[in-house]
């Protein structure tokens, strides 16, 4: 059985790259820089669920996403978090945080409704993030 | 420099477990079945601060912690996140979730006040947790 990005995630996010375990999107929320990174290995829950022999590349992978957010946007934290309350398939967000923020010093989720990307906004930042991931 | 539990922490947690890298928490708030670990190297803020040479042990004690939780509660998810918007030292949530706790499927933070233990629930608390980890 493969993997298959779950229709939320589909839905939600637009392509950045794929790294060796990662499919790396980004949410479609102009209000935050964020990324969410989608393991490709099927039948992942909860963020215990990667096995062992991915650990190294999960761990790496989350760190290039981190940077790559701190070389675009200069934020003063980045957050991480595999929630999956709702979309029930491993994603792991990986969000530039900034005091002048509209949720800062909470959490993202809920605050304000999101802020799809203008068309021309949305390929620049693509573009622009996947240049820092393959940096 | 030695790594010392940042104050905030001090308060709110009570200390379950010294694992090989993380200080083991329990939050104490008897809403949610929640450990915070915390990677007893100094001057870690964000998750991909951690250095690679560390990233097997975080991940082994994300998953312990996790499977503690579970084997003691049975929750319907789990949620694992760094955020560290208000605390600036890197500390891991791993919070049981259940689909009857008050804030479900939200996120927990801010959506009901934090709720502290009975002195002997929370002895017993940790006892538990405190077990289910060396299991």
């Amino acid at each position: 059985m493969g993997w298959e990005l779950h229709p939320d995630l589909v839905r939600d996010t637009v392509e950045v790259a794929r790294l060796p375990l990662c499919r790396v999107g980004l949410m479609n929320d102009a209000t935050y820089p964020w990324l969410v990174l989608s393991p490709m290995l099927p039948c992942l829950r909860d963020f215990h669920d990667v096995p062992a022999a991915h650990h190294g590349a999960l761990m790496d992978e989350i760190g290039r996403a981190s940077r790559a957010l701190q070389a675009v946007y200069a934020p003063d934290k980045i957050n991480v978090a595999a929630l999956g309350n709702v979309t029930p398939q491993l994603h792991i967000h990986v969000i530039a945080r900034s005091a002048r923020d509209p949720a800062w010093a909470k959490p993202v989720w809920g605050v304000v409704p999101a802020r799809p990307y203008a068309a021309a906004a949305l390929g620049e930042t693509v573009a622009r993030l996947r240049q820092a991931l393959a940096a």
